[in-house]
This record gives C-alpha cells, sequence and structure tokens, in this order.
C-alpha cells in the first residue's frame, strides 16, 4: 500500500503564540510536509519573528526547512499603528527564549541561518519553479504575500491554495472596533491580495483561491481551561508539549487567575459563544460589562486564531460549514480601516466570490490533533 | 379605577409602508397618544411622504393631528446616492393612492393642512415647551432629528426618549454592504444625534437615550406568510386590516410567487435566521446563491423594520435582550459608509454608551399587538 | 439730488480682531447700512463672539442693529479641532474688553441683549421678508449659513449676494497645510453653501452668487507697518481708530518686535508677497527657513483677512481682478480636510462656476476707506 | 587634461512622448552615461513602454543598455483610474512606431531583449552593489521605486540622488483637480517615497535625498512654438532631431492648428504664465475660459515634464530657484487623491524638509542643450 502524497505548505507568520502552536501542530502532522517559512512583522518586529521561527526549528529538530526573512512593516507606512496584545510576551512566544527551561534545545537555534533575498522573492520562486504545488498558509499580516503579488501578478494562480487567519465576519474587531489584527496592520496588502484573487478566471466549479478563518470564527470555538490543562499538565506530555506549556503558561496563568477572580471560582467549560449569549439574555440586560470582563467572557480559555487556519489547511473535514463570498478591505474608514466586509446579500455578484469563509469547525477534531501533536509519544 | 397617563409620542418618518404600518399600530395603540409627525426625504421624497402622512390620518379619521414637512434630503448633499426599494411603489405606499379602493378614504387626504414651519423647529418648540415628556420615534433618515440638535444643542436632554430604526448590528448592511438604509441616507444627521448623546452626562443608573432597532433584528424577527394571510385575509379584518391589505397586496403577491417558484411551493414558516443557519450549513456548502435568492431566504416574508423600533416604543416588554453600547457611525468609508458600529468589546468605555440596542424581541407580543390593530373592531 | 439707496447687509461673524476691524468699516460706510449680526463659533466660542458683538456695538453707538447667536461649533462635531491663533487674545479682541480703556464704552455692552431664536433662523426669516435685499459678508466658518439652507433650500436665490472671507486659491492653508481657518473649521458647512450654490439655475450672463476673498490674497494684499502706525499713531485717530488701537496693541507689538528681532532693523515696507518672492530667489536657496521665520516675512504686517472680504462687498470697484469657477471643499482628505480647490483647468466645466474668486484688489482703495474709518472726524 | 568622471543615470519611466525626449537628450549629454532603464506602467501600458525603449534604443544605437520590465499598474489596484492623454498616440510615441519613416532604425527594437526580473529587484541589485553612485530620474508613476524600497527599506541611502518629475505646488492638477499625473497614477507608491526620504537621517547640511520638477514648473517653462520650429524644422536637424520631428508632429500640429484657429493668428511667443496672467488681469475678467481656451493658453507650446527632470539632473546649473520642503501625498481625498502638498509655512518642522523643490529654471540652459542633442551633427 501506497501512502498519499503529503500536502507540501509554506506557512508565512510573524511568529506570535498562536503561529507557533499552529506550527507545532503542522510539523507533527502525518499528511504535511513544511517546505519554508516566510516572516512578516505583526505580532513581533520582523527581525524578533525570524529568531522565534529559528527557536522553534531548533526546538523540533527540523533545521532544515529554510527561513526567509520579509517585510518589516506594512506597505504604506506611517498610517496604521499596530497595537500589540502583551500576552505574546517581549519576544512574542511569552518569553519562552529567555525562560532557562533546560530540556528545551533552545541555544541551537543560533546556529540556523535565514536564506538571502526577501521573502517575497522567495515565495515567487518557489510557485513559478513547482506551479500548482503548494498551499500557502498565512499566519500574519499579508505584506509578503502583497509584494509577491506585486511582483509576479499571476502570482495566485501558481498557488494551490491560501489559507488566511484574517478578517471579521461580523465587524466585531479586535484591533479598531471594526478590524481584525492582521488585516488591520497592513490593510493595503489584504487589499491587494483580495484583488488579485478576485481578478482570477474562475470555472464554475472551481472553489475560489483563499480561504478565510476569521476572528469570530476564533471566539467561538474557543476551548475550556480544562482542555488546556489536560493537553499541557496531564501526562503523557510530549517535547512539543512541553514547549507548548513553557511557551503559554505566563499568560494563562494571568488570565486565568483574571477569570477566576471574576467568576468567583473556577471558569465554565462552555464555549466561548455560549456564554456570550447567555450573558446576553441575562446580565447584559441589566449592565454594561467592562472590556475587562467581556475580554474574560468572550475568551475563556485561550484564544488560538492561527491554530484554525492551520488546521483547516491540514485536515479539510474540519471545516463542518463555509460560504463563498466576494471579501473586500475597507481602506478609508475613520472607524473601519481595516475592516473586511462580505457581501452577505451578493450585492456585487458580477465580481464572483473571492475567499471562502470558513464559517464552523469540528472542534473534536481540532482537539484530536492537538492530542496527536503534543501528548503522543514520538 | 384611572388610567395610567398615555404615552405621548412624536413620529418623524419618511412614509413608506413598513412607517405606515408602524403608524397604524401607534394610533391604535390604547395607551398611546400620538402628538405629531414629523415629515423627512427617505422611502419617498419628502413632499410625497408628506402625502402620504395626510393619506393616513384621512383614512384612520385623525385629520387634528399635526403634521409638519421637514428635511428634503441629507444635512451635506451630493454625496450618498440613496437607493430606494421598487416595494415601496411609487407612492411609497404600495400605490394606494391610486388603487381606486373605495372603500378607503382616500380623497380626505386633500383637506389636511400641514403646520407652517421646518419640521426641526416644530421638534425644538416642542420639547422646550413640555421637556421631558415626548418619547421619539424616528422612523427614516435621521435628518430633522440632526437639525433639531443643531438648533437647540440641548435638544435631546428634554426629550424622554428616542427610538430608532437604523443601522445594524454585525455590518450586514440593506443599502451599501455594510449601512442600513436609514443611516445611509444621511450620515452625518446619524453622526449628529449619536454624537450628542454620548455628550449628555450620565447618571450612572440611567439608560442611554436612544434605543436602536437595526435591520439584522428585523430579519431575525420575521413573520412567516401565514401570519400575514392570517392578519389581512381571514376575517375578521378591521379598516385598518384592509388599508394594510392594500398597501402590502402588490408588494407581497410580487415577493411571494417569487419565493414560491423558487422553493417549488409554499414557502417556509420558520423566521428568517432559522432559514438562513440551515442554508449556511447545507445549501450554502454547495454554492454561493444569488442576491435574488439570498434575498427571498433571508426575507421569506414582508419584512417590516419601523414596526419593530414602533412596538419597542410602545409596549416595552416587548424587548426581551438589549445591550447598552457606545455606537458610531463610519462617514468616511468606500465601502463602509453610514455603517454603525458596535463596541463589541468595549475598547472605548470611557466614553459610555449613548445607546440602547434591541437584541431580541418577542413576537408572541408583536403578534398580538398587530391582532389588535388590524383585526380587532373598533 | 438724491442718494442712491445704501446696500443693505447682514454680517455673520465670529467677531476675532479681523471681524473687529471689517465691522468697524462697515459701520462708518456712507453708502452702507448694517442691518444685522449673525454669530458663529470660530476665533472664539460662540457665547464670547457674542459678547464681542455688543462690545462694538456699544463703542461705537450701535446699539439697535440686531445680534443673533448662532451656531456654537461646527455642523459634525467630534471630527476637526481648531486650532486658535493666539493674537486674537482671550476675548478674541485683543483683550481689550479688560484693557481698562476709560475712553470706551465698554460697560454700556451689558446693556444689549440678543434677539430670540437661532442666528440660523433669523436668516431664514430675513431673507424671505425681503427677497433679494441683502448683501450677506460671512466672515467666519459657514455654520449658521449652512443651517439657513437647509432650513430653505432655496435661501441663496433670496440673498441678493454672499461675500465669504474664506479658502484657499493655492492650497496655502494657514489652518492644515493645504486648509484656510474658517473652511476648516466647518468644512460640511461650506460644502453645504457651494453645493447649494451649484444647484442655482444660472442665467448666462448672471455673476455666480458666491464671492470669494482667499486667504492667499490676503497674504499677497497685506498692508506695511508704516501704514498701520499712521493709522492707528499719528494724529488725527477718531473714536474707532482709538478702539482699533487698543484691540490690536498688544498682537502688533509682539509680532514687530519679533520680526524686527530676525530682519535686524525696522521692517520693509514692501507687500508680503514681493518680499516672499525675493526670499524664494535668494535665501530661500540656500536653507528652509522656519515656520517662524516664514510667518514673519509672509506676514510682515497686521493680516486682517475678513476686512478684504468686507471692502469687496462695500466697494466693488476695490476688486481688480477675478475669475469665476466651480469650488469645490474637500470633506474627506487625512491632510487636506477643509481645502478648498479651484477647478483650475475647467476639468468639470458642465457644473458652470459657484464661486467668483478676487484676485488682486486696489490696495490704495483700501487704504483710503480705512483713513476715512479710523482717522476722519465724525 | 582628465575629464570629470562620467554622472551614472538610471532612468525609470513609462515612455511617453516627453520621456523619449529626455531620453534623447540623456543619451546625448557627453557628461553622463546612461546605464539601465526601468519600465513603468503610465503614459502607456507597460508592455507598449518597453517596446518605446526599445524603439528609442535602436533608433539611437544604444543597444547594449539593459532595459528591465517591471510594474504593470499601480500597488494598490482598482481604485484609481487613469486618465490618459490622447496627444501621447496610441503607442505613446506619437505613433512613431508605425509612421514608416525609413530614415529611422524601428525594425532594430525587434532584436532586443529585456533583462530577467522585476524592474524593482534591478534597482536593488545595482544601488547595493555600487551604493551613492547611481542618480536615479523617475519620469513616471513612483511604483517600481516603491516596490524597490519596500524590498529594501535601505534603498534610497544606497542611491546617490532622485529625480522625479510628478506632483504640484499649488494644487493645479493635470489628473484630477489637484493632482499630477505620475503622482495620481500611484498614489501610495508615491507616499512610500516620499515617507522613505522623511526617514533618513539627515545631517544638517546635506540635501533630501529627493528633487522634485511639478507641473506647474512645466507649465511656467513652456517654449514658444517658434522655438520647436527651429529645433525640429530648420537646418541643421540631426539624426535625434529627426526622430523627435516624427514623434511629435501630430500632436504638435494638432494643438498649433486649435491654438491659432483660437487666436486668429498665430501663437504668442511669450511663456505660458505670462499670457496667463495677462489673462487673468484682462480676458478672465469679463468670463471664464473654456477647458480648451485654458488649455491653449496655458500650454501654447508643447509642454515637456519630462524634459525639465531630466535636464536638472544633468545640468545643476539650470535650476536657479528652489526650496526644500517636507512633501507629503494626499491618499484619502475625494478631490484631492494623489495630490502633493509642500510645508509651505513649516507647520511639520520637526519631520524636516524630504525634498527639494524646484522652483525655477534657466530656460536659455535648457534651450542651450536641446539645441545641442536635436541640431549638433555627431
Ligand atoms: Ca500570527
Ligand atoms: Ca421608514
Ligand atoms: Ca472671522
Ligand atoms: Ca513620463
Amino acid at each position: 500500500m501506497v501512502d498519499a502524497p503529503k500536502s507540501e505548505i509554506i506557512i508565512d507568520t510573524d511568529v506570535g503564540i498562536d503561529d507557533a502552536t499552529a506550527i507545532l501542530v503542522a510539523l507533527r502532522h502525518p499528511g504535511t510536509s513544511v517546505k519554508a517559512f516566510t516572516i512578516v512583522d505583526g505580532n513581533v518586529d520582523m527581525l524578533q519573528a525570524v529568531e522565534n521561527a529559528k527557536t522553534l526549528l531548533s526546538v523540533t529538530g527540523n533545521k532544515d526547512i529554510p527561513i526567509w526573512a520579509g517585510a518589516d512593516g506594512p506597505l504604506v507606512r506611517g498610517i496604521v499603528k499596530k497595537e500589540l496584545w502583551p500576552g505574546h510576551g517581549d519576544d512574542g512566544l511569552g518569553n519562552v527564549s529567555t525562560s532557562g527551561d533546560e530540556e528545551l534545545n533552545l541555544p541551537g537555534a543560533k546556529e540556523i541561518k535565514t536564506q538571502p533575498g526577501h521573502a517575497a522573492n522567495a515565495l515567487v520562486n518557489m510557485v513559478n519553479e513547482r506551479p500548482g504545488v503548494y498551499t500557502l498558509v498565512a499566519l500574519g499580516p499579508l505584506t509578503n504575500l502583497a509584494i509577491a503579488i506585486t511582483l509576479d501578478p499571476t502570482f495566485l494562480t501558481k498557488v494551490k491554495t491560501v489559507f488566511i487567519m484574517g478578517g471579521c465576519l461580523f465587524a466585531k474587531g479586535n484591533s479598531n472596533r471594526a478590524a481584525e489584527f492582521n488585516i488591520h496592520c497592513d490593510p493595503e496588502a489584504a487589499h491587494i491580495v483580495f484583488h488579485s484573487a478576485s481578478q482570477l478566471s474562475k470555472p464554475e466549479e472551481a472553489p475560489p483561491k483563499l480561504t478565510l478563518v476569521t476572528w469570530e470564527l476564533t471566539v467561538e470555538h474557543g476551548f475550556p481551561w480544562s482542555f488546556f490543562d489536560h493537553l499541557t499538565q496531564s501526562q503523557p506530555v510530549n517535547e512539543f508539549g512541553r514547549f507548548l506549556r513553557s511557551m503559554t503558561g505566563c499568560a494563562m496563568a494571568l488570565s486565568r487567575s483574571q477569570h477566576e477572580l471574576l467568576a468567583g471560582g473556577p471558569g465554565p467549560s462552555k464555549s466561548a459563544i455560549l456564554v456570550e449569549k447567555e450573558q446576553l439574555g441575562e446580565a447584559a440586560t441589566t449592565k454594561t460589562r467592562t472590556h475587562h470582563e467581556e475580554y474574560l467572557y468572550g475568551a475563556h480559555s485561550f484564544l488560538m486564531p492561527d491554530l484554525y487556519a492551520l488546521v483547516a489547511a491540514l485536515d479539510p473535514e474540519s471545516v463542518t460549514s463555509y460560504k463563498d463570498w466576494d471579501v473586500q478591505v475597507e481602506l478609508n474608514g475613520t472607524h473601519t480601516r481595516g475592516m473586511t466586509h462580505m457581501d452577505w446579500w451578493g450585492a456585487t455578484p458580477a465580481m464572483g466570490p473571492n475567499s471562502r469563509v470558513v464559517l464552523a469547525m469540528d472542534n473534536e477534531r481540532t482537539k484530536a490533533i492537538l492530542e496527536k501533536t503534543f501528548k503522543t509519544s514520538f
């Protein structure tokens, strides 16, 4: 019996904690071969993100996967100032690089070199050498992809498919009021990517080239604390799991203590969206919750946006509902710059959809993938 | 036993079909006294809307309620071009005024005169004469309210409360991709109203001065065709019901025939949102529905946005869930001009909420009100 | 011999120093009768501007001219934050109201009452009572005019003509980089006024309804210090001149001392534009002058923008060159919000011009008018 | 005696008629060595511009100068639609490529190949190989330069200096009402270039890295028809001159016949700006000139914007006046998108100037250069 050929993926990433978690999953996934990392500014500065990628490759023993440094800021500078979530730590990896954890092979990162040239040129070269082969998974701002498209306007036609963690479904932003962080960091880059996908000639039966995992999808699919305990605390925990525990320890402890303080006891194990719905029906009618309370209720577990995009790419059956839409990026709004908007009512049907937007995923499949990645011995 | 004093309301309206339905409900409601109509450009031109208000007062025998003509277009002209929904008919009332229906007292409208002066001055005068008394129900673009606030910056402090049909909750617009019609017609006016509400000093326990009924609230609370049949076709139907039947006949027949044609039979009696959710889970995963299909599925009954705002004002207990938010209007977006956005995550808590946003209503209460209005004999 | 009928003017003003100077000129002008003041927020807060108008009427013995309070801020609030020029003093009149000058009849201002109602309603009422009679001179932000047009869209057809101090000719702004203060304070109001003028049916031979005196016109027509000395210091100086001296004393002394300090001696008596041209040809090629130097060279005398608009209204022959243009206001620019732009190349000829833009004035005529106002005995 | 080393320049161009004229001047200039052409979309499509560059190299016997194809449209697409001036002809070179002129070596163009890779990468590679050596002359939209800066944020530090034909001085645009064509074609690219220049550390004495030749500079330095006759018609005319004559023939004939028709005789020999000033002082006060008349008066000779930028680069002494400014590009305006604005009053002095803006040039020097290029025998 012959194994199916492995899916070959390139990961474009700003290497924060959720990127790292997703990357660990990808590196451990049996049906997938990670062929390259292209690095972009986002959760941390680009150069720190490069260091983080080296750390991940050293820790997981994957020193041969090439890394390219890419854009060190948005395409059009001096407009948006990104606001960073402190939970990523100073290094973007929960300060694991200075954690002194002796079990992790951190010093090995120093021996890893980046490839010469800009990530965007690397992307163009790779897809031209082997058109139609690579799945591209974009876990940060879309700057590198936009430059690749600018250098080669046919870029997207030579990618097999692109999975993007980015955008909002209902304008419930996490960066400004209406925009998600990755898109808000570089709205023009996102526009270039979506616009290029809209220009593709689309045979009737072909799916859109882009698949989108939004912020709201993440919030609606949060895991309860108990599962995270199970994953990182209960034996067995493998080497990847030990790294995950180190990386997420401080942030989890912080969020959790705040949550339990507020809730007067251990947090709920319901999904975030259920908790929110209850709140809207009950407590919400009596008073407005503060930002802090809202965050805790809306994020009663550690939210891992990039993880869902990666799982959707590795395991197509994890996506249980989606819709194909013409997605556009607002470039000019005072309050809405960087907001994605879906053509909910088909107001622009002539353009056709440029994106497949994930509406629901099977958390049980994702849990199984996480168990395999972080608990199963090698 | 002494009756509770009646609630005194002023209705600012562009007098389309759903405005008219709401107005009929208000005129029949026992606990409510409609004190004035102020007319604004929107679903139809302002002068036609004035004629429609006269028609309603003639048909219902309320010739003594004063009508003021107001703004004949948005505050800042030459930017937004409004797109009208054809279902309102040429006259905005489903062409009832040229229907030749002999039972309705249509000619009597000619005897009704409007009051002198601009609606905005009338609003200012009324609230200054009896501060704190009037509930204002705004069923069209907010131009008249904005001018009133401009003429008297303390205007809102002298209104008891303002119910507004306007805005989107999830950026699922019905005018551009992200904005609802009433707000999109005059975004600057809406900004002026919301901004003024934000400036009010707010004692801790006081609710926001504005209550918002959004487009999505409407879509999620649509009634099935069968209820509309029951309301307008099955005996008994009173005079108001006969007018409703005349006014909505053509539009309903049109929507319905299209719907049944598409569905291969009489339409579903489920709520619109349920239908949509099923679609997202099933058919939506196989293909993208066209605008036309989407509309039919999303609006399998006659949608009456203004009705919900009016019912919320008349019958506070009909509102079963709400949330207080800082609501802002996007003035500059390329794709999002006129979009309302809620501060979902409390990103601007210092400002405090300016609006109470209705999240759910009790359709059974609304049904009972409709039955009373359109079926009970006088 | 019968005198020509006097021109009847209404002055809409934010009553800063240059407004006050212009108003003194108007009150003394033999061919002109000032019929009303409508007050708007701008150089100072609206309520202070009302006090300043009272001061002017008391000092000049014109207690019978009616004053209406108007808009206390821009139409659309919370967007532009106005930056005030400190030279107007705390009270907008060079602190003359607290100067203790015994010769001036300052206490009399307290006896003057404003008229009831909003300035915009007053404007609408006046032009409807005597259509075609009044010349309107707007010396501040255009908020009151915009509200008047909003209340009565035919407002401009009933005004004889409107003279406006506002806008830039070459995008050499004095408020942001490209916009002039009056327009930048309320760009939407300005848009409403220009848009309304564009909608007027224009017989081929009729001039545009609006006449514009821009910031650059002011800079290019500055008077030398020596003339200001002559006007306010050398005898004879009449009562109006004494007031002018009191009002402008501090600001002049400040500007002048800085200028002489920089220039190493008494300043030039050339026109500002000549000085600038020399600088561009000489010193400017060696280094960039600082803001401070630029200001001094560009304003080597006391600049009186509102004065030129008033003189153009009183004395049509003072205008020696003009051009009729379609003038538009930028509402959305990041750097250019509030900028006026002229259709230099006739790119939109179909619209036709809405404004007569003054390009040059005869300074000798203006000087003569100033001499008459401030030096001739009554 | 040893010759001074030649200035080594790279020309980034969209190869319209004025680009071609400038390129001919550069190729003939004794002190200059043209090292490369990088091609950008603008006056014509990028691929046609590549063909035009080949034509120029074939005609002038410079087949060894490398050509790189670059951006085939603006960075952020789908926003600005460029409007082309018909005078460039279908091919951008006055239809010379289909003119059948036997004297010109047109077929030789077919033998010339472009270099592999994108122009932006070529720019990055060249300046990194020989930092500080190349003068870059940008005669089209700034897309290639922006991509080069994006790929290598230190790009500008390695260029000796950049001369740009682009922008407006007084917002008297030729593309929209306020913006010049090259900047308006790709405002985001221009922003990236100006923003990068603003970020450079600037020693006190160093001039800004960018030198700007604006549209208004061009209009104010137009040559009279008689000089163009002299240049292209009167013997001697060399091979370059014959090409110039072929290339400009149709356009000149067209403009000229219109002008003479209008003027009732052969056109004036005064500079455009003088003509305009007279008009403003005389005719302009009586009526508004149409777009057509304006164009003819403002362009009574063949306007060659790119020529002035090239001459300024080749012959620094031709620049007789300039000013160093902080120049910004408006990205968001409704009417002003793509407008450059100068910090006329030093409102942002902390940033320091990013551009040297040419205010006047010595037309006699330019004339002498043109004579040498087009009339002197080789
Ligand atoms: Ca990420
Ligand atoms: Ca309505
Ligand atoms: Ca003023
Ligand atoms: Ca060019």
